[in-house]
């Protein structure tokens, strides 16, 4: 049963042979992979006018500055990928960059940031987007927290499908976006220049100005704004979900990212400094200008739709992303190597249920109303775009490869930029919750490297001497001494087989448990020898009603001197049909394997006793 | 750490023969098994008022006779359970008495019925409790639910300490509650009596009359009334608690419950009639009357902190009681059989445990606002006394023991009285609710019959023919046919002892098998070539990258003829020394063995691998 609705909720198993084919045409890897960036134009401008308009609404001007400047900005990361997906055709973007080229520690802080960069993107844009949905219809405001949670386990099943399938389901609404959006600057743009301006009325609270304009707030400004830069880095960490050529085809892609994200950004900039916007709490800017364009009419309600449905696919892409950097952590050792198991369906399952945990996690615990947390993920961000460009910095001063001067001028100039706006952000925000991130990335580092020391020492032990190479054939050996346990709750038919199995062991001794809880020590020791059963009862008082701290002491109080000498503990287990019904029976063999599990030289043996089993002929008796 | 955590909070085990010593004495019986009847005066007075209210305030005259009828059906009641008590004295209450005189069924339905009213006692009692705290300190308000599960982990644990210890915890606030009240009850009427009349002034809003006068009118407010008969027949199901002669103590600590309810309930109701009490929202009657004769200050406070506590203790009668039936019920295998051990302090520590948990689950899901259940459990209360009473019926006719006639009289009186108040109850508050208590009484006795099935099944199929008996000596049996298979992840030291242990076995045959996920098969069979194992390595391919499925498959492959052969799989696992570092290794086993268990002829073995095992010395090696 669980198995046919694994079935159809994820679709038939994919063979190994079928690796290949799961990747993504060009077009279906823009939308899978830039909804995140491309999302961001939907509040990119309206965080640089919240704080310009800090200093008045004649500041607001400089909107259109500090966007040329993001733009450029952009530009510069944009080309910078552009070599690392070159360099780096198996993909693993900051991680693999800043891993390889500066070594183990700048890899891992770039990894933590961005993996706690995807968990808080599927966490945001899930929330934004059933906000975006409330404030349209309130009437499903309370249940915010199921829809979010629905939205993040709908996504999850989508990319447990497989990573094509899911690029199906998502290519239309973002080509929708892109559509919807760069229809809305091109009309806009186009009444200025024909002459045929407008103007958005300013909002019902008139904007006061409550600081002096400084040069950090003109700074502040541009970190808020980069908030449009989410998510650029997403298809260097896929390469390896384009079709071959891989790199080539991701190259190409980026730059149409890129292309796209700059029209979209830089327009909606200069129309909402054309047409004077404001920033208001009750209508996002995106709002203002679609409906000062369209009215209030069908579409300026599509387009409203359309930035709710692209804030979902925007979670999308770390569930793209999140899984295999995970696997590529996991490979390292620095994460629990079930991150790298392709699943079913050959996508990495187990890092989308780990994504999809985290998020619902922070979703329920923060009420789906996490838009504060949009600042702090840009601190993720430019972190690892700060240390992947540093990283490239590195590499084209060792690897020299075709024109590295100017690969290097790049890469020195967009490291150094990144780097400053991250300081910028962490500094500006820190009070806001920015001391979060920059806690919790050494935390996660830490984790990474507990995990690597427990593998690695493990690795090592696990590793055969020559002298055990040569003792894993038979012949090195001396006989093993065997101590073996049967323990009994009762003389009945759970006790055949386990018996019957005992004697049949190669054993020094073979003797039965039973633990006395109640005064009926005397009484089992009758029935017995009663029963004939031949071999020796033990029986151990247990005046306290303790069962299996009694047994723990007593299979400890068996010598074994040496290697060579064991203990089996037979549990015979009443074996029932289904779960309700095991439930009724007592769960002392579960807890008594899981406390004696690992205890040196004890080896544990089920023998599990079915009902079914009697009502079966028995041919082999004599 | 766990054992220590575990012994600070509830004390030293006790040992077996300590178990007569957990005994009561009556007046601390008295706190324990009463605060639930005695919390009811809280409430019962204001229940009726607000039901004649609605024919308007001249009506609530008749909250005399209302009571006076109350107090004569507790009387009835009472006298009715001392016979219970003689005749029963191993306790038992209803569940006992209906199921040895009416048969199975009906105590079946009184089980049920008390069972959900234990569970709601302490829902209920807590957050009316909690309640009381936060009209007083609203500023605790948003604490609700987290002060509700703190105060039933708080009871929790008293109980799992033992009954004595509780009852020394709670005698004290009983003591206080009866005394504060009967305190004020005597003012009060002395201050009538001595021509010192008191009014309390009607509240802010007035009281309108929204429907007319009528006989169910009437019946209503009686059977919203009887909320004060909740708790009486706990002292009757507990009657092993008291010391020796149990059943003499018990009937006598009855009679003085029932006399400290009588004198409150109805000292409270003719207060409230003669100073011409309003039933508000605003304020309790108790607080009202409280208010007028000693003003708001310190007594008006220690009288309302008192009732808060009492409430609380409320929910303690449900932890004397619940465990106790749910143990007599598990005893007649209607309950899993956990139920009926007595843990580490001789209580029933399951039935604790269970009852918590479900109260807690109602108190969240309620969000702690439980009050609108108070009518409903009045519908086990009287269906258990329906049930019990009746039940006391036929064992008079029965028995004849001296006095029968009377007794006789006094129970068809008392079970025909509370069934009707049963139905009305039922009746009136059905759309409230009542229909869910209505539902699930009979699930819960079909859940009961279910549990019953399975065992009686499964001790008839336990139970060893006389043939079989014979078969547990040695010596009638073949010898066994063993097929033993290695699981085989890596060529490593996990692999060493599972080997040994594999090749020590009686077997017709021993084998490694490998499954083969990523092609790494013929890598894995050279290498084992190579190692000289000497046992022979069997490869299972899995293009799909299923590994246990793929094994499953593979282990019922093999042909078992008949009851004399069996399949050994042993498990070279790996022993971590902590969770966390044993989460990081595969979990297959586990599952693997969770999927096998119970299959038939399969035995199951763990070789755990310690990393600790290679630093020992080993000083058997030859």
């Amino acid at each position: 049963m669980a198995g046919n609705l694994k079935r159809a909720l994820l679709g038939n198993p994919l063979h190994n042979r079928e690796a290949a084919h799961q990747r993504l045409s060009n077009p279906v890897a823009l939308a899978v992979f830039s909804s995140d960036a491309l999302s961001s134009v939907a509040y990119a401008t309206q965080e640089i006018l919240i704080v310009l308009a800090l200093a008045g609404t004649a500041f607001l001007q400089l909107t259109l500055p500090v966007s040329i400047a993001i733009g450029v900005l952009l530009i510069v990361v944009v080309l910078s990928y552009r070599q690392t997906i070159k360099a780096y055709p198996g993909g693993g973007g900051a991680y693999i960059v800043a891993r390889e080229n500066l070594g183990t520690m700048p890899g891992l802080i770039a990894g933590a940031a961005l993996l706690v960069d995807y968990i808080l993107t599927v966490a945001v844009s899930i929330s934004a987007s059933v906000a975006a949905i409330t404030s349209a219809l309130p009437e499903l405001s309370p249940y915010r927290v199921p829809m979010a949670v629905f939205f993040v386990i709908l996504l999850a099943i989508a990319n447990l499908r497989g990573v094509k399938e899911s690029g199906a389901l998502f290519a239309g609404p973002t080509f929708a976006f892109v559509g919807l959006l760069g229809f809305t600057v091109v009309v806009g743009l186009f009444r200025f220049i024909t002459g045929d301006p407008f103007v958005v009325p300013p909002p019902a609270e008139p904007i006061e100005a409550v600081q002096a304009f400084t040069l950090f707030l003109l700074l502040k400004a541009f970190a808020s704004g980069c908030a449009a830069m989410t998510g650029v880095e997403a298809i260097a960490n896929g390469v390896q979900a384009f079709r071959q050529p891989e790199a080539k085809n991701a190259a190409k892609t980026l730059t149409w990212m890129a292309g796209i994200l700059l029209f979209l950004f830089m327009g909606l900039s200069t129309l909402a400094v054309l047409a004077k916007v404001q920033p208001s709490e009750a209508e996002t800017v995106i709002s203002q200008i679609s409906r000062a364009i369209f009215g209030t009419g069908w579409m300026y309600g599509i387009i409203s739709a359309s930035v709710a449905v692209i804030l979902v696919l925007a979670a999308n892409t770390a569930y793209a992303d999140f899984p295999r950097l995970a696997s590529f952590v996991a490979e390292d050792d620095f994460l629990p190597h079930q991150l790298k198991d392709r699943g079913y369906r050959l996508v990495f399952s187990n890092g989308i249920v780990v994504l999809t945990a985290a998020a619902i996690a922070l979703l329920v615990a923060f009420g789906g109303v996490t838009t504060r947390l949009i600042p702090l993920y840009a601190i993720g961000v430019f972190t690892s775009f700060t240390l992947s460009q540093t990283g490239m910095v590195i590499h084209h001063l060792r690897e020299k490869e075709p024109h590295w001067q100017l690969g290097l001028a790049i890469n020195a100039f967009g490291g150094a930029t990144t780097m400053v706006v991250g300081i910028v952000i962490a500094t500006a925000k820190f009070a806001d919750g920015a001391w979060i991130v920059l806690l919790l990335i050494p935390t996660i580092v830490a984790g990474f490297l507990w995990i690597r020391r427990q593998y690695d020492r493990a690795r090592g032990n696990f590793k055969l001497t020559p002298d055990e190479l040569t003792d894993l054939n038979w012949q090195a050996y001396n006989r093993m001494h065997n101590h073996v346990i049967v323990l009994v709750k009762d003389i009945d038919r759970r006790l055949v087989g386990a018996l019957r199995y005992a004697k049949n062991l190669k054993a020094d001794v073979v003797e039965a448990v039973f633990v006395d809880i109640s005064g009926d020590g005397p009484e089992m020791r009758r029935r017995w020898e009663e029963a004939g059963v031949g071999i020796r009862l033990h029986v151990i008082e247990s005046p306290y009603r303790e069962i299996i701290p009694v047994i723990l002491d007593y299979v400890r109080s068996i010598p074994r001197p040496s290697k060579d000498h064991v203990v089996t503990v037979i549990m015979p287990e009443y074996a029932a049909e289904n779960p309700a019904d095991q439930a009724l029976h007592d769960q002392t063999s579960f807890w008594l394997k899981v406390q004696l599990f690992g205890e040196p030289g004890v080896i544990l043996t089920d023998v599990p006793y079915r009902l079914e089993d009697v009502s079966k002929p028995q041919p082999g008796k004599a």
